[in-house]
């Protein structure tokens, strides 16, 4: 027999008397003295954000937090309906849709600034929009010739310019937080139509992103705040499900409306 | 061919120009003005939180984030090391323990004390720490003749009193928010070792409970709460795996030390 | 530092030469000496099933893989749509809806029949449809006087019963393996428009799970097998989706019949 | 108002009298006359498989079903224990750790032979050993050129060949459904010790992956496979943990060794 291993955590523990959370005392430090969103910061960034950076955070969430039916939304929905008795249930389908399509933009906006960023001398920091315009035109034209999407760029519904956008932009500039990854961000959205060649506005999911990652957070755990902030928004629904319940009606709606159609010879051969 | 349904919703809309959010416009009126958890709590009471609600409310949420190496989140942890291409997944492996067990205590307490103070009289908001031990007492009389337990009393470490109950009380009654469901708990708190004849103090996350149903938060959400809560726990531990990770050497250990025991007679007969 | 605990299981156990399950050898005795379907008999039953039972298991699992576009599988759909990378997410996700509403009827109607069998006497087993039907009416009457539904009666679509039905049982007879269960649900069957007052035909989930209960399985595990049978209609969901979707038009349908509703004050009051 | 759009599918629908399945009669065609196993195959190919198809498609199915405690069964057990009343809950959480990690062989395996079979002439279907030994070996060389693994190779456990290897292509032999993707993962075996310059022999997980191909199904969805393999175990595991659970003594096992450690300054300052 082996003796058990180890398993180091910065998080938390807790003795008889005392809960402690990332080396805080949580009862007599942290209760009633931070916020949730700037909780949701230090768990991650492992530091407690500043008043600044705790306002552009709690303002990305907001952002983030519901989008209306969305395809998460309804499945999560659905979910309730046949499922009520396990709200997590919901919740969890909820957020499995979190994935490239819907919810990614965060993350992929962010991961895709941080990658050009990474690469600029130090003095980048101190650049003015010419300088920035100049980066943004390279990377549009480099995303052109190889036939990538620019990740941030357009909106199905808020074709002329995303309303969360210069929201978001200011706070972070008030808030002193705006670095590198929003000036290359607003660059790009400067030059997009002119390399592009048709009018893609920055969106408030790519903004957000750009933002989040200003703050020093880590790019990859951009989607994790996303669905984060897309909890607080299933709650919601699934609230609502609970008393004036859609979920039947859509699926009366689609039952209704399903056309059986016979196997093609190339769905049955596909993959051979 | 019928016509499309319609389906009702008064969380969010859109249209080219603006996205409205509970009846306000995102970009102009919530963005910098409203924290994530206000929001969180407005998403589901339909109504903002006054500022002692919003401080009660995050206090609650920031009580249940973490508390460390719960087997929620050594799922979350597992789910990560076995598909790290997939946080929603982890995230919502994590989630998905979140029932009756672990993560159900806040809301068992907030059903139960709710239950008891919808059959009180109106002048019960008046009343003084002996009405609420009168009635403290034939709960905890009727739960012990009926055998049941009383949610929200002990905790397997804690066992002299969790340490955030008298802050959780402190800041409900700093912001005027305690009512009859933190009253009648305080009660049980009293009261309890006189008439179930062991020692077992009120726990976190049963005042987390009473707190929130002190709102008017429905109590049929409460666990939605509590798994707001710990999904910014759950990125934090699935950000740590990512770094610095557990996973293997808890997968290691227990597939190490893993015993093959022929099936007995009593389990294939199991059910017949 | 304390020793590592040790984890019992009779399921698995390999070496570098051998993998062994149930007790057997993987390679050398199961694959292709056993069916998919009676090994995930086996793997709960601790036991391989007979071949009766097996015919008996395999029909049972058939008859629950899919039922059209019901709201897990469109959930499941939705899921795949926003993330399409991450099968494994919509098969969670649709599994997530079968809860008590939907697939929950296999696991309560088994329940239901173990709980009135487990009481019966010992000759029971050799039981005519006379003795069946007393008890049958003793338990619909029961049912009627407390307003509890009994499971397993009744269907939305085949009100003039379901076409499964009579073949589930005619395969347990042929296979040997209608027992108590099955007998006390026909019974049910004969005698419940008599008792009811309305015509509620035994429905094939029902059925499935009185025959399942039949062969000893636990019936705490009736949904698992349910569960299982839906992956594979999951499967074929999403398989669909990827070539030939309907997420995009269901999400596009809903969002476009979203009405906002200002919330009520019974709403924004709720709870208190 | 627009009319409802329709959603077309080929899987099942239902009247009143009948449940049609692949446009087969659930009740009068299907149950009894085709296994679980096959329904699998078929809901997905959209054709019955042929007896040697089923035969293959079974094994392969038994071989993925379990391998005893990987950390997607100890994240479906903790579930379980977490909450005991939402099977589908743990369930769902084994299935989400089914990623590119552990459970993604076969879909790699299957993907990665595809697209190097997809590109041979015509003739490839004539081939013997020395053939494909040439194939294996340019494939294996462009792999060690580009620093990329060649998915299927190698077991941490089984060293010198998996057990399940040899008898998945023996029974695809016997089914006479080996094929090309077969015969190029064979030839791959073949020729990987002296290409790699160490013994990385053909892992089951693979091998099943390329069993598979052959039969003509669709890449994309060897996971899907793979995960409803899966279920059937999960669902063993659970029903253990129901009856002997491990859960609690791996919780307490890890709790007990959590270690407190300071983040570091790299942690609080990493991704900026």
């Amino acid at each position: 027999m082996t003796e058990e291993p180890q398993y180091p955590t910065s998080i938390g523990t807790s003795t008889r008397d005392t809960i402690s959370l990332l080396g805080h005392d949580v009862a007599g430090d942290l209760l009633g003295n931070v916020t949730f969103g700037e909780l949701a910061f230090w768990l991650v960034a492992k530091r407690r954000p500043t008043p600044g950076e705790g306002r552009v955070f709690e303002a990305v969430l907001v952002s983030l937090a519901d989008h209306g039916f969305t395809p998460t939304a309804i499945a999560a929905r659905l979910t309730y309906y046949s499922a009520p008795d396990s709200i997590q249930g919901a919740i969890a389908a909820g957020l499995l849709g979190g994935g490239s399509r819907f919810l990614g933009v965060t993350e992929d906006t962010g991961r895709y600034l941080h990658e050009i960023v990474a690469g600029l001398p130090a003095e980048a920091s101190g650049w003015g929009d010419d300088e920035w315009n100049v980066v943004a035109v390279e990377a549009l034209e480099r995303a052109k010739a190889e036939g990538r999407r620019v990740p941030g760029l357009g909106h199905p519904v808020h074709k002329d310019g995303d309303p969360r956008t210069p929201v978001i932009i200011r706070i972070a500039t008030e808030a002193g937080t705006r670095g590198p990854h929003l000036s290359l961000f607003e660059a790009i959205g400067r030059m997009q139509r002119e390399v592009l060649g048709k009018n893609l506005p920055l969106n408030g999911a790519g903004v957000g992103g750009a933002a989040l990652a200003d703050l020093g957070l880590p790019v990859e755990m951009l989607r994790g705040f996303a669905l984060l902030a897309r909890t607080a928004g299933l709650v919601g629904h699934i609230n609502e499900e609970r008393l004036n319940p859609v979920g039947p009606a859509i699926y009366a709606s689609v039952d209704r409306n399903a056309v059986y159609v016979p196997p093609t010879d190339e769905q049955s051969r596909e993959g051979e």
